[in-house]
Formats: C-alpha cells, sequence, structure tokens
C-alpha cells in the first residue's frame, strides 16, 4: 500500500465512521493539522501514533506501514506554482503582499535567520465574533540564525 | 513623492533615530506588522495613523499622502513566482507541504469558504525556549462562506 | 463518487433529458450559473439545493454526496496558467487590458480594498440589439476594506 | 510625449484638480472606466473625447497626440502572468473556478461564439447594501459566432 | 462519443477511405481547414454540414454529435506554450519577428482594433515556384474597431 | 546609432513628415510590411532599400549603417511568451485553435517539411465588406521539405 | 500502429537482433543518425527507405506505415522546456554559452539568415584522442538568406 | 573596464579596423568563433590571447584585463529560456526533434556519458553548393563517461 | 522490464530483505549512493555491478538488463523546475544564495572552468554532534578547464 | 551604501590589493566561502568580522554597516530559475540526476528531516590527483527532525 492508496482508504474510513480530524487527534495524542498531515501524506508518523491513527480508523498493519514512510513532500493538486484554490491561495497573498515587512519585522526581533518550517507547527483556531468567526492559523517555528563558519 | 521614495526615506529615518517597528507601532496605536507593510508600501494608511507614523519618524506632509495612496500590492523584489529569500520561502514551503490537510481542517470546522487575506490580520511573537526561541507568526482573518446566488 | 465523475454522470443525465441549466437552476431556485458551477464541481452546494438538483437530473444519493463536497477548486482543463479556450481568453484579456484602470476607479469609489470572490455571485444576460446580441457578464462582490491592526 | 509621460501627467492634474474619474468622464460624455482606460494607456482616444479630456484636466495639445495613440496593450505592472495585486487577481479566480460553468452557460444561450472584448464596455456600481456595499463590475461584449467558411 | 474519440475515429475513416481534407470539404461544400478544423476538434460543425462530413467518411450519428459540441478550444498537444513542432512554431516565429510591425501597419490601415479570429477564414494554398513551390497561409478576419464607451 | 535608437528616430521622422509605410515603401521599392520591419529592427535592409529608406526619411548615413545591421530578432515588449497585445495575441490565439489542422491540410498538400519564415513574405490586405471591412494577412514561404541523409 | 507503438516494437526488434543504428542504417543506405530518426519518431521516411529499415528489422507493413507518417515533432520526454539528461543540455548550454559569438560568426560568413534546420543533415563522429575519445557531433544546414519583398 | 563596457569597445574597434573574426583569430592563433566568445564575453583569454586580441584591435590594458577575468556565462540576451532569433532558435530546434536518436547514437557509439562542453570546441565552415551554400557547425566534445564509485 | 518496473522491484526486495543501501553497497563493492543511485534509475551499472546488486537483492537476469541500460537522467517526480520536498529544495536554495560566492571561490582556487557532474561522486557522511547530528554531503569532481581553441 | 555598492566596493578593493578569499577569511577568522559570501551580498556579518573583513581591504564604517545587513537572499544574476552559468548548473543538474538516491540515503540514516541550510556551512577544497585535480565541495547541515505536534 502506498501512501496515496492511503490516503483514500483512510479518507473513506473516516467519512465511513463520521469522525473528524479532533477526534482522530485526540485518539492519537495529536493535534488535528498534523494528523490530517499523516492522512494526507504530506508527514510521517512514528509508530506508536501510526498505530493509533490505524486503530481509530480501523485499519490494518499495511496502513499503519504506509504512515510511516517518508514522503515526498509538495506534491499538492493540481501541480501548478501557485494553488489555484481560493483558501490555499489566500497564504500565498499573504507572502506577495506581506513578505517584505513580515520578514523585516521577524529580524529586527531575532536577527538573520529563519523560521523553521520543519521544527515547526501548524494550528487551526475559531475565534468567535459577532461579525462573523474568524479562523485563526498559527505557525510556530523555531528560530534558527544564520551560521558563520 | 511616490510609494518606493517613501519607503527609502523612512526607512532611513528609522534608522537615523533609532526605532524599531514596535516603537513606530505604538506611536501609531497599531502592531509593528501593519506599521511594516505602511512603510514598505504593501498598505495604505488612513490619515490619522499616517499623520502618526510621519510625527515619530520626523518626516513632513508628502510622506503622509504618499502613506494614503492605495498600493499595487504584492510586488515583492526580486520579481519571481517562488520567493528565493529562505524566510519567505518558509511560508511557500509550509503552503506545499501542509496545505492540503490545512483546508481539509479548515473545512472540516468553518464549512465551505476561505480565510479572508483581506480582513485580516498578521501578529509576530517570540515564545521563548530553552532550546531556542520560537517564532509564532499568527493569521487572523474573517471567515468568508462562499455564497449560492 | 467523486466530483468527476459526478460531473460526467450529470452532464449526460442533462442531456438526456434535454434540460438547460436554466431549467435545473429553477428547479433548485438558484442561478443557472451557480448551478453550473456545481455540476462542473467548481462549487458544492448544501443538502437543499444538492437533492434538487438531483431530482431534476433524476440522480440519486450518491450524486447529492459528491455535490455537498468542498472541491479543491480552479482546476480547469487543461492546466495552464493562460487559458486557451477563446471564450476564456477573453476574461484574462479583459484583466490584462483594462486590470489598472479598472483598479483605479473601484478604489476611487470604495476606498483600499477588493471585490469578495467568495461573496459573490456571477450571472449571465443576453441584450438584444439589432448590430448583434450581446453577452453580459455582471459580477457581484461585497466590497471588503483592508482591516487595519 | 509618449502614453506613459502622458500617464503621469494626467494623473497628476487630475490630484491637483480634485477630479474624479467619473468628474472627467462627464466632460467627455464617457463613461468613467473608459476614460481611465484611456488616462492609463489601455486605450487610444479619438480626437474629440481626447481634447475634451485634456480640456478637463487643463492639459494642451501633445497630452492630446498621447491619448490618441494606439498603445501596445497589456503590459500591466509588474509584468507577471497572474496578477499580484489581491483586486486584480481576484478577477483571475473568478476565471480559474468559474471558467468551464461559465462558459457552458454562455454557449448554452448563445452557441458557439465568444463575447467581444473588443465591441465591449466595462462599467463599475455600487450596490448598497446593510450588510456592506456591493461592487459590481458588468462586462458587456457583442456576440461573435463562430464562422464557417 | 466524445471529440477526442471522433477525432481518432474520423482520421481512421479517412485513411481507410482514401480521402483528403479537400474531397471531404467538396462534400461538405466547406474549406479543407475548416473540415480539418471541425475532424481535430478545433472547431465544431452546425447539423447540416456534420451531417455532410459524416456520410463522406461513412460514419454515424454519434459522430455527428460529437461534431455539433461545443470544443475546449486551444489544447494542442503537447501541452507548452511555445509549440515545439517546427512547422507550428514558424507561426510563432513569425508573430515574434513581425509582430509589432504587422501591428503598426494594420493599425495604419485600419485604425484602433483587431483582426477578429473568430469572424475568420484560414484558407491554405500552393503557389507553384521553380525555385521551390511556395505554401500560402491566408488569414482573413473582421476588422473589430474598438469601442468607446 | 544602435538599432533601437534608429527605430525612435526614423518613427518621428516618419510622423514629422506625415508618411505611411506604404509611402516609404513606395520611394524604395518594397512591401510596406517589409519597410516596416526594417524601421522596427526587425530586419536588416541592403544598402540600396536602406539608402531610400533613409532617403525618403530624410535621414542621415548612420541610419543607412543601422538598418544594414543584423539583429536579434524577436525581442518584441514587453518580454513575455505570449503577447498580451489583443491583436497579436489573435495571431497566438490561430496557432492555438488551428494549429493542428493547419498542419495537416499543408501536409497533405506538401508532404512533410515546413512553411519557411526565412524566404518569406507577409502582407497586408484590406478587404471591403458591407458588414465591416476585412483584414486580410497573407503569410507566403518556400516549402522546405525534410532531408533524408 | 501509431508512432509511440512503433518506436517501442523497432527498438525491441533491434535489442533481439543485436543490431546498432549503423548496421541498420547500412541496410538502408543512410545515415545512421536519420534512421534512429525515424525509429524514435523524429523524422518522416519514404516508402523505400521505410522498407528497408523494416525489412532489416523483420518488421511487417504496418511499421512501413507508421514509418511514413508525418510526426508532431519535438515532443522529447519528459515534457520540459529546458531538458534535464545532462548529454542534451550540453546543447543547451552550448546554445546559452556560445549562442552570441556563433550568430555573429555565421552573419559574418553568410550574411543575414539562417542555418537551416530542414534542408539539414545531423552526423556523430568518434575521434580518437589518447587523452580520451572525443565525439564529434556536426550540424550541417543550407544557408537560408532572409528574403526582401 | 567590465565586461559589457568591453565587449562594446571591441566590438566598435573591431568596425572601425574593418576586422573579420577571422582576422583576429589569425592574429591570436585561434579559431574565430573562440576570439568572437572572449569578444562577446562568453569566455575567459589567458594573458597571452588576450594581449594579441587587444593588440589586433589596438586596445589597451584595461581591455587585456577584462577579457582574462571569468565570465558568468549564459546570459544571452534577451532573458528569455527558449531563444527568439530564428538562427538560435534553430540549435533548439535540432535539440528538441532529434535530441533522442541523437542521445541514443551516441550512447551506442560510447557508453552512458557526455560530450563535454567544457573540453569542447565549435567551428563554423562553409560548405559550397550549387543549390545553396551550406553552413556546418562542428561541435568537439570529450566523451566523458559516468564514473562508478 | 524497463527502468521504472525496475525501480519498484528492487525497492519491494530491498525492503522485504530488510536490506540498507549500505549493505547493498558493501555487497557490489561501492558507495551507497551510487547504488541508490542504480536502483532509483539515476545511473546505469555496469555488468558485473549490475550483478552484484542484483544477487543481493535476489533478483533475475531482467533486472540486471535494466541496470545496464542508459537512462533519460533528471526526470525526478513530481516534475516541477524547483524541487518541492524540503530537503532537496534544500540544495536549490544553497545554489541560490551561495552560488555566486561559490562560483567566486572555486574559480580563484582553480581558474576558469567548472566541477565536472559526470567525473562526480557524491558521498554522505553523519558527524556526531552533542547539539544534534549533522548530515555531510561531499560533491567531488573533477576540475575540467575550459579549453581555448 | 546599500549591499550593491558595497560588493563592488570590496571586490574592487580585493582587486587592487591583491587578497584572495582565502587572506580574508584568515584575517577575519573565517572560512574563503563565507568571507565570499559577505562580499557578495549573500550572508551578514557580526560586527566584529564586519571590522575585520573591511579592515583586510581598507574599507570604512558604512561597509561595516553595509555587511551586518541582513539581506534578501537568493538573488543570483541573471533572474533565472536554472541558472544558465554552466559550473553553477552543474549543482542543480545534480539535483536532478541524483536528487531521488540522496534523499533515500539520506532519509535510511538520518530518519525523516532535513539538512539545514541555516546551521550549514559550505566548503571548498582541493584534492590534487595525477588525472587532474579534484573540486571538492562539502555541504553540511544539521540535521532537523520533523516535529509532530
Amino acid at each position: 500500500m502506498n501512501k496515496e492508496e492511503f490516503t483514500k482508504t483512510a479518507l473513506e474510513a473516516k467519512k465511513v465512521k463520521g469522525l473528524t480530524f479532533a477526534d482522530i487527534g485526540k485518539a492519537a495524542s495529536r493535534d488535528q493539522v498534523w494528523v490530517a498531515s499523516v492522512i494526507y501524506g504530506a508527514a510521517s508518523a512514528k509508530e506508536p501514533e501510526a498505530k493509533k491513527i490505524a486503530s481509530a480508523l480501523g485499519l490494518g498493519p499495511e496502513s499503519v506501514e504506509a504512515m510511516m514512510e517518508y514522503p515526498y513532500k509538495g506534491s499538492m493538486p493540481p501541480e501548478r506554482e501557485i494553488p489555484t484554490d481560493p483558501m490555499l491561495y489566500r497564504i500565498y497573498e499573504v507572502l506577495q503582499v506581506y513578505g517584505e515587512p513580515l520578514k523585516a519585522v521577524t529580524h529586527e526581533m531575532f536577527g538573520d535567520g529563519i523560521l523553521s518550517a520543519i521544527d515547526f507547527t501548524l494550528k487551526v483556531d475559531k475565534e468567535a465574533d459577532p461579525k462573523g468567526d474568524r479562523v485563526v492559523w498559527i505557525m510556530n517555528g523555531k528560530f534558527l540564525p544564520y551560521k558563520e563558519w
């Protein structure tokens, strides 16, 4: 079972069981976004979490193995450099519109370096608002300063 | 004075006065990222804030006017579709690697729609950590549900 | 049944039944363009409308479910950044030729912000003209002003 | 005086005189979007309109001549195939998301052919709405049926 | 039967019957290039011509229907923005090398507007020449002047 | 004087003298499109024609020399692979929509080979038509058969 | 049998028979590169050569027909504008590094025109060298001077 | 004096002195293409050859120094991935049309490896032919076999 | 058995046998990266090494033959010019960020020429470090000086 | 003094003083590649190193300041996604040809994660070899394992 087949199987099982990503996250003691990343094949899981996710979804050892493999990351469908889906495009828009000031402020607070996208977590929150609920995306990455050598 | 000239002037003044974006933000009662966006020409300011920013930087009415103009947004240098700067690239990487699961989780929590990048705020926090400080980028946008018609 | 299979099934049924998009729109109390968007998988429908569309086309619950799923939007065939089909290219041409003045006039009337493409409707009208009928495309979106923060 | 110099000159004069595109449109008995297109160099004007626009802005015969030249159209800044400015991007998004159903509905109403982008008008309206004003963009083009030969 | 299947079927039948595009054109009282465009799925035919073409090729009503559908135009194989086939590339080369002077001369003769590619015919002639026969491609399109509004 | 400077000088002189490309073509006993190609720097001229063109425009020996240099061809402004100007785009559209049938018909008439874009002429004609004049573009190139070796 | 199927069949037969392109070239009285071009579907063959190639490979009349069809040329796998294979990339590198001087020298020797890639031969030689054998690629094309008209 | 300034200076001097690349090649005991590569800044020269080229052109020590610097290679104008100039495009066309068979034949003669584009020479010959002279481009590169390790 | 089928077969066998690339490398007396390159179809093997690899994996003569074929190199999935996988992107990032200084230092040490990517080895080492192990990638290529001719 | 001006100044001073990057590296107690990165504006320096580099080159406090600024990284000239310079292209070629096996081997040795390009050093060595010296590029980055959350 390769990662693509696993994704189909797992999404089907999730639908049949009526589970949310949050439910599966709880079962695996992990955040819902990370769990969704494993299910979509964007992240690999270690054995204990893979087993818990498989168990929550009622899947067998082949699925556990598939979750543990290391993916070729970033092959979001369809394969365009700029995403066409409006929700995903908004991230690209933020990068285009606010990229330069964001870089300047982050450097001012931390020095020359980057926000790690590997030692990194990504969370989604809902903020209730009478004018309409708000989506909150929180990117949290270790600051990695440039090394001199 | 066009927006590009204003950016140069304002960054020069900021350096000479030894101000941080946070300092200017306080003077204008606004967040540092928004203030940096005005200074880099990614956002327009309304008159009261433009005046406060100009005053903090010791700049004249031409700068106020420049801040109030509506920019052609998203012309980040240099003009490549995928940013080459490693810090900015990490946002693109997050989009590529986690885009699909992020979309799935957000839809599950909110339904079909998007996170607005217009009714939107972007903040930078520092999270102290003994293993190395962490950068936190918080994107907060109104949820906009798709309209049926 | 995924969205692509649904599209094929629905277009086939529409042809067999000899229905227009306008007919199906009436049956669902919705505009023909929105109904076509649901059929082509560009929009998701809520349950009541999905049921009405399915009923008009004589389709079963699998089709209702398929219409209710949230699509990865914007994957118009074939996957070129600039559309090759002459009718669709004309929209791109309008954007290229009139984009800058359109932006200037809209800002002048509304301030800094955008026309929402989410809280949005799109209609097609026919305007009779002795020199040749005219196609009218009406894009109607909520004005979203940029937020300061 | 080339078209780029004219654009600068005309926008400067417009600002100094405190005129809107609608004001200039009235002076030239033309729509504000078309007038803005002439000012931004996206359209050429014939002599009578060019003179009226020049007169409204207090500009001389060199400006009249510049308005009458035929532009190389579509060189919107900056030169990216997909526009980065959020307002303009929304048109591209509409094309990506709704292109296929829009094409299907228009063909159903008119047959095989296109909406002309040459024998074409583009208008902007404001629709008052208690939940927030709405921007209306109206594209109106002669239907051109494909010729058999 | 979709358009791609029709193209295969029709080309096979043409080969078996030993017909040229000119033969089929005569049978349908149409030009050979237009007939080839219908066969390759670049143009739709109205019922009378579709029937004549089908009859010349010995094809049934499914083929007639396929010819009458409106194609997504411009999906020339393979899907590269610049064609790789040397004969087709030469058109692109003409556009690159002679585009600017061609535009200038045409404007000088007709004013600001375009050659319609919709109200348009395309013919191929052979011009005998002792130094080697010459191919003549004749593009004939209605002049569409830009509209003021 | 390089080719770009020559183009500016020659277009200025043409305007001042009130000449059309057809006038200059007559003076040089050459077609107006070819003469425009020399003036826009898309073609080089041999000495006799260069002198006649210079004489018609009242230009000196530096211009003659500039016309005789061999250009780097195909650098049409602005440097996009697909032209944005609507008139020039129509050639690209013809290539996209009719490329495949055009190739098939030409091969059927001539065998495997191409229409030369070097041993080539390009003419513009006006065809009077009560429904609106028609632009005729005639591409005439030597047929070059593929060589076996 | 289409050209792709023929290529597979022919390469398989060549392997089974243990023939080199040079062997097949001799059997067809043609150069090995041209024969390889026919086998890979980059060139069409006339009947006599197609028959000789088929006979050398032990293939039937379907293969002869496939070789005689006119290919859509230039669809080298995989479909990237810049080839990724290191041997083929070197040709692109030569074009990038030496293109300008090569153009200048060739113009100096021949005037304004091009090396034909149609009336063209391409050969491969081996030059023995104690420091390591050398590959020699010889491109030989008729000089085509630009035509004035 | 940087390489671009040197190129202008050297081409001007070459024109004034009426020298061909072949003349300068003789003076430097080098091939005309290599000498042209040095003059266009595509290759660096060692001191003795740089001095001979400078002397032939009547240039001073600054030019010698400029020729000895190592260029950033491959920045052919204008900066398009596929060259627009017809002569240079023909090399790209050869790569597209004949790339696969050329690779197959070269591998068959030499094994797995490449033709070096560094230990490489490029020559231009003229082959007289009653049907029209032929241009011969000879690429000669050391065969580099892939290393196992 | 083509190279793609071989890759699947070999990776499956490797997994079943529980072998690392290092194990297979030892069995073939070759480096693990080279062996992985053969297994992934990026390199061809000569017969002795192909047999040893096949033997280590328990594969038959078809696999040996597949390893000996010369691949079309560089068709890394998915076919994007800039790799999306974060580990592979880091190589591209190094090229973008440090390319210019790396070129300058290498030229200073070696003269004008390149590091061969053909007469080339690539190794991976692990460097233990209390702050976290380090990956070491060592690229070792013969220096190839540019030839004068 | 911005970073581009600093680069020019520093390279000029280095040439006049006859220093190598290795000399400047010694003066700053840093590796030559890092020092070259500071000089080319690809890296920022902290104050002590910036002062030592400035002192070695005989430059003033403006240069020190310029070195301390944080660059927009990755804007290698010219701005093409795939580098045209042959030496730099070889890195891209390694990525294309060996990317997949390199990823597989590194994952096998370290698990799921990446080689950091930030906590990273890059060195150049010369390895003497009777068959021709070899260039050794050593990329050394901290292994960053993917975080679960």
